[in-house]
């Protein structure tokens, strides 16, 4: 079952087999290597290289085949043979089990090694295609719940630090992880134009003597063109380390909103409940309500970034070409493609059901003494103090309340009027966290007016 | 020399300062921090936020300070006071030295968080610039190269697994090269684009309430545009992440040609020779002469894949808005720059002065007795036999050859028929290097019109 | 099927358990969980815990369900319920079927959290001593050839910078990677000690008010000790990390051992031939012989290095304890064990039956015309010439012999005399690459009795 | 300077001699370059290699040259030549200019290739030397705290999945993180003992033709033996890739701690207070107070991270003896060992000066109303009830609690037996936090007694 058995005095020993064959990953592939040789077999005959009646032969066997496997598959059943080196020997052995010595025409002018090449790309395209429409659907998720807590104008404490800041709206809030999504789309968008080049027709390195048109099948498959150079064609695995880049990038987005919500389910934050649908108990302690979900996804992305080094790693220093190490880009997509999508998956069914908590983010707003000191600093700088000076002033005025166990809302006028004598009595106004938020009415800042349009644009 | 100084009871301890603080590298920052604060003043003083007079003030001592620091650079004195914690604190307190109170006035509407974010993106959009330079550079090397030795048909074996596989011409070699660095310079430009977005105006975290207007400090300081959401703009460093995963994959690129060099160095292969200028010696074995220079960028390569893994691994699971973690952006992307940059420099001097031996490279391909053997089955397969066959009818040919210590160019034509009566005369000339380079002329393969066409494409 | 499964109201959502779910892959685990539980049961018993009647129920059950599945594995069957959440449920549950309501007083005094963490002990503690015993078939190997080609003196050119730097033996260069071996071995045992430690006894993260015996388990398991601090005991994963650092060291060795091979393997050095056996062939090449296991162990390299990064980024900033992110560790484990275990057998299999070129090595030393240089300044040095001189000096005897076309062993005597009077006839019996290696006579040093006590020892 | 110049024809270019240049990181090998060639020199005139007197010269010359550079460094001079390659031309080249001619024997015998392993190796030991005082600095601190609280019997709440779990005591807590670094220190006891083996005498690969005695000069450099095989021993960075890994693990612990210190610091938290002088300010929120030393210290981890994949990156694939791929490990090393011991010195300053807010820790644990319920659990099972059972029945009682706002405490003796009539009165008095912790008394358990023993056996 190789495709160059023949080749040798010996047969391949068995740990040998057993340690390059890869039917047991790349078996995924099949619908896609089976498109990508009705393309070729298709072409073949248009170009007179092969018979129209021997490719359409041809074409036939591989549809009867794909219908096959599909069959299989549905009914849970193992398809494939398991002395198969790879899925394109097994696909081409059940052509020639299927239609005879015909089948033996279609690897004409192709080589594994744009073959494989081809293979990927056409994976990873719907991997990208797949990953868009889900990261859409976190998107709007997010969208939903910052627009039912616009409506509510919840307020919750900003953190820089992870101290305490500056009120914000939750919807504010949630919307900044919407736009770290919308630079993951583009992202994804930008990598996919560099997959959907179409490697076809490089065969094993240098082209081929067939009058074959590369153009031809890139069109027949849906890429938006045709490779530039054999050598590069088959060597090319950038696409494979920019998605998965692109990935990693993306679980540290997921990682933040995953610890976050960990962290806001705890007894002291208590910023968020967790549907039970997505918690688990423990197997000792009774009480227990773990956000195991979004531990996973945090933990999970170590495992992407570990996928992204082990490419990287891999292609340092590889020559032109195929080099069977590039065998190892397989296993490192396919995982980062599933684990990607599954845990945007997570997090959307984790966000649609999570009660985020008004009252306790509101009263953890309002206990803080000092939230809106900042804003007593911008009132000071109004009136004319340099901001530095007026940032000076307003430590003052919180060490003195830090002393003497006071908050910038029980302090008297006259307290105030201590520090300066610009402040006035409209000073207490201005320091509760929803006009605090108000007051930070500057594009893309927190006032409800603008998050309303930061929302608007997200739609 | 801290903003913050007078917040606490207690001085800093020393050695929190000296871990904390980042002057001695973010001291490279200099040019656009001040580039952003002007920025910064001007609108201050155009929204009335402060009086225009007072933001004249501002921008002249900014432009008077950009005018010292550039002297004391020029003259290879320090221009910076080691006591300050980072280049903005150094900044505000010259300008404080310079126009005393009125400098006060300029960290209005604007914190540290948005200010740093701000540098790094001038930073890198810079980087970027040259780096696209740098990598044209030596894309046009790799052309005149190529270009060179298209006109001598420069010959040589290709390899696949690194073994001999099929004649090829340098210039389609070289010109594998060119393409990969297309797709660098590609990925650099879409990752300017999301640097090229300015987070000023997102203050702290929230937003101000001061009248700000980012839009006009986003065009004065040439972006694309501002940021949507104020705890997005500050906590988001997917850019970085991006520029360096764009890093080490054009690292992989550089390390794959640059292993390359050092191999065609070697006494076996011999296929160039490095200039003088670019090799080294040895401290005790006086014949040496080491390609050094392609070593390094090869060890090199793994450092870049590194600052990316930190930065993934510093970014993975941090909340929003600022948090000190991502101080340590700077120095990974500081030194995946300087990395890429000096290497691709020292590619292009390297791949300038380098010899390419024509005749040995030639000799190589001549003396392989099985580089055509493609071309034997090709030829089969365009009689009619299938290509799986021909394939291993040409297996059986070489092993012939192999047992009875022939080559295919000194088989006789009685020989050849005893395999296929296919088989005619003309075999024998389609089987010397230059030829089966010439019919390997489908599109983007080594045929030297299809090389031709390559090269005009690429200029 | 979950252990918790009643202490919410609504079920757990398919996505969730589909993601959290680890019994795809913890069943490889089954032996040591129930080794582990089993030592558990009889320490309960023994400390009056569960009545002793009870513990051996207990005890006789699991040793029915070790039984079983061994016997269904034996089968190709598959002996697990895909229901169940992890292998410890799965086991649990199967005991409750099996012997009723008793099977609860298994979890006494015991949780989940230092279960896991005893199994993946267990696991990996039985991973070290495999890959001992690799490890230690490689380095017979590497004996083996070093041995047969000691006898026969093979020479080849030893390198620097991959350029010919001086002669040396064949086996002198074989044991250089037995002692990179020994290392890891060393390593390996360092990375046992510290992961034979029972966790057994910590409970959820607190040990427990249960009378238990934690030495008792950890002595019936074979450990060293048992912990000594229960929130350590279950949130410690450095062995982890420590094997897989390990892990990744040996697999440097092993990619520049494979690399070499390919290297040597390919036209232009051909100084090994790879038996057929562990060759591949290509399917459009017929002539090819590709030595793709060799590439496939380069290629894992970066897989392993993948699962290190992996591991600690997932450890960073973890909290004490249990936390669900730690499930991450164990597919890591399990593939870089089973790929470097891989590997080292491949290598073995393919070293045992690979033949070194004797001929070509000696050849390729001898062509060299300056591969002696060293020798000559060493001469110099023997005779008074300081050392630097002496290096300048045969610096420019190897300039003059390459602008006139001669080498050190055709040089008159006359001419040597040229550059040094102290240059006597009895430098030309010096310069034959056997007469060099023979006189690197210093400790660890090339020369054939050196290299005969290194492999002494090595043996 | 260079010390094989006169190699050839053209000068290095000016960018190559940049790129390529070490002198300005491996400046700080400088004492141990000079150590290790006055050992080398001695032993050369021991064995007669060069005569005695000559050797006393260099000796002299170099004791000089240390001398006269640590007079430089006191007076914040740069006491080196910009223009030289690497610390080992400077100190050569100034050894020429010192004592002349003679100078040029110390190189007899030796390669850089060997001297900058056998500098890398002595700069590693001494590192490690200081990591295991620091590392024992950090465990003081927590000994002390530890005790101070085990005196107080301080109680918080333990969590897993960083939910409320069960009570233990903060001396507990933050013993756990003391056999971490334990383990720490015994991964760099290990590595250190790999490190500490001499590569004096391998010269460029092969061994030489002199004399020499490696065991002498490993001994006067207090190494435990000298290296078995010349080869192996200048390509040997396995240590270097140990050392990182080790650097890495510690980290992991350290950013742990880190963590927990940020999120003790949060005003939900507010379970510790870090001292003034080990905090900074804002330079727009004039309130705040942020824990930025721990979130650099979290943030460094990824540093450390990157450059063990960069080092194992660069190893990948590389052949035996010197490439100069290998330069990229200094900088690498030396940046790990300044973070870790930066980390380790700023977590130990911070650790002695905070407060752990005893009264926080316990209302928090008093607050809960289900961290006794394991507890309950155990009371049920210790009647006999089977652990998985009792589990049960405790389930039933939470969320009967949760749905009539009950909490354990305020149950009545009436509402518990509703649910097991083994329940008695003595039930209430187990549930106080302290009480469930001195329960748990298994050793390594969280009891006071049992932490006592733990915290003497660290002693």
């Amino acid at each position: 079952m190789k495709l160059w058995a023949h080749r040798f005095a010996k047969e391949m020993s068995d740990e040998a087999f057993q340690f390059s064959a890869s039917l047991h990953f790349d078996r995924r592939l099949w619908e896609h290597d089976l498109r990508g040789s009705i393309a070729h077999a298709k072409m073949l005959g248009k170009c007179g290289i092969i018979p129209q009646s021997e490719a359409k032969k041809i074409i036939a066997g591989l549809k009867e085949i794909a219908r096959e496997i599909k069959v299989a598959l549905d009914n849970h059943q193992d398809p494939f043979n398991p002395q198969s080196e790879d899925i394109h020997t097994e696909i081409e052995q059940r052509l020639i089990e299927k239609i005879g010595e015909t089948a033996g025409m279609l690897h004409t002018a192709r080589s594994r090694n744009d073959q494989v090449a081809l293979d990927v790309r056409l994976y990873l395209r719907a991997a990208c295609d797949e990953l868009a429409q889900e990261l859409q659907n976190l998107q709007i998720s997010l969208l939903k719940q910052a627009e039912a807590h616009l409506k509510k104008e919840t307020v919750l404490p900003g953190y820089t630090h992870r101290q305490h800041a500056q009120p914000v709206l939750l919807a504010h809030h949630l919307l900044a992880y919407f736009w770290k999504l919308q630079r993951d789309r583009e992202r994804i968008a930008d990598c996919r134009k560099r997959i959907n080049i179409s490697p076809l027709g490089a065969a094993a390195l240098a082209g081929t003597s067939f009058p074959i048109d590369p153009g031809m099948t890139a069109r027949e498959l849906g890429f938006d063109g045709a490779f530039e150079n054999s050598m590069d064609a088959v060597s090319d695995r950038d696409f494979a380390a920019e998605f998965l880049a692109a990935a990693a990038i993306c679980m540290t987005h997921l990682s933040s909103f995953a610890s976050e919500l960990v962290l806001w389910s705890s007894t002291e934050f208590d910023f968020v409940r967790l549907d039970d649908a997505w918690c688990t108990g423990s197997s000792i302690m009774p009480q227990k309500r773990n956000p195991d979900m979004a531990e996973l996804v945090n933990g999970k992305a170590g495992r992407v970034f570990g996928h992204l080094v082990g490419l990287l790693a891999m292609l340092k220093g590889l020559p032109l070409t195929y080099n069977r190490d590039l065998q190892e880009d397989k296993e490192a997509l396919f995982d980062a493609h599933d684990t990607l999508r599954d845990c945007l998956r997570v997090m959307t069914g984790m966000l649609e059901t999570a009660v985020f908590q008004h009252d306790k983010m509101l009263a953890a707003a309002q206990q803080n003494p000092f939230l809106a000191a900042t804003e007593v600093a911008d009132y000071l700088a109004r009136k004319g103090v340099p901001f530095r000076q007026a940032h000076g002033l307003t430590v003052e005025i919180v060490r003195y309340c830090e002393k003497n166990k006071k908050t910038l809302t029980n302090l008297s006028l006259k307290d105030w009027q201590t520090f300066s004598p610009l402040i006035k009595a409209d000073i207490k106004e201005r320091l509760s966290p929803k006009n605090v938020v108000t007051a930070k009415s500057s594009k893309g800042g927190t006032a409800p007016a603008q998050v309303k349009k930061g929302l608007d644009r997200a739609k």
